[in-house]
């Protein structure tokens, strides 16, 4: 699936003294979101770093819409928006109880570990990516 | 002045296994470099806090160019985008070694406390920002 | 019961340059696992913060074992010390594949949120976690 | 110096609900601190680890005495407690206005990082810190 959702319960760490979630936090939920989205298919963002490749975020979009508290659920939506070229584009939404509290986009490069040069996204992905666009 | 600088050196509890900065750390950079560039005005954000004032973060974009790594000492530069209305603008480089890494920008609203809706920028502020920009 | 276990998957943002768990990072699960204690004793965290006592940490001990990677799946056991008085004393044990990784304990501190001072366990806390230790 | 002191501004995101510093970001101050400490006997933590030697926490004790908050400007003394074996082991003081508000220790351990097995302190570290000892 192109869409994916996980829960996440907000620590108390992850607030801060205005009573609300921090909004640094929510670049973790991201985080943590797509990730979980690559395991979904089927592969693993460990094993792809040991071959060599790894993921660095270029860009970094958030509009925080909602405030959010400790304790509560929230359902972290992932989306991949379009066919992984050298770059890898993630939209993400984030529910409250049925309510949009936060939404944003990502832009990760693939890059060979050891020379910083961006790669293709490797073939292994590619196979399973490309029919969710058909 | 409009612009600000801040030196921050890099922790080491920031990097990630990637052996670099964790993309997370410089949203908090970037906080750390508009609260410096709200002191330097002669204000207080814990004082505005107290008033009953609020600035949480509504929008956030970063650009991540270089990578940097931990003991860097890092120049996080901020500037005020415009003259503050509801919202507070600024926009932010991160230099290392006069190479720029990352760049950014934040919108924060300012906040009834109690009521969690949009206010003006205080007076008090604005008494000190607006001749900046004439 | 006075025991009670939580997972928590190791997220990438919990690593450091060395490649293991940072030792930080812990202290947020102890702390997720403690919440999560009270939340199964029937109980709520942020009720009680409501109501106006606070439990911040007054000691905090960990002994680190083995390390522990990203995208692991910890199991975290957290057990009630004693009965509560003004104090409430947990001990911890992080599994990782049935191994334990880390242990410690964590004293915290029944305070009233307006003046700081120490007060004694909620009775209804008391209620509920006497009869565990009869 | 077997002591050495740093000063720290406290980050508006090392804050919780609560309103205080949260307790988990005292472990970075700390770490902060002894890796300035091993820079300013002239060493290089980063130097280390590229040689091939990691010095992970094996344990962490802290002590909250009082709490400290938003913006304060802390000084966190460390201080080296014995000759180093394969271990080094610090204490740390926190003080706020003069104030102890945080006292700790941590145990590290020296480990070859292919291995990770225990390795004795390096003697470029011991030829530095023995006389500080006599």
């Amino acid at each position: 699936m192109k869409n994916f959702s996980i829960r996440i319960k907000v620590r108390y760490c992850e607030t801060d003294q205005m009573g609300l979630v921090h909004h640094g936090s929510y670049v973790n939920y991201f985080e943590e979101a797509r990730i979980a989205w690559i395991s979904n298919l089927g592969l693993s963002y460990s094993e792809m770093e040991k071959s060599g490749i790894i993921l660095p975020v270029s860009k970094l979009n958030v509009s925080y819409l909602k405030p959010a508290h400790f304790d509560d659920n929230l359902v972290v939506n992932v989306e991949l928006d379009e066919i992984p070229t050298s770059r890898l584009i993630f939209n993400y939404t984030i529910k409250n109880n049925d309510e949009v509290v936060v939404t944003g986009n990502t832009v990760l490069a693939f890059l060979n570990k050891e020379t910083n040069k961006p790669v293709r996204c490797p073939d292994y992905m590619l196979e399973k990516v490309t029919p969710l666009f058909s």
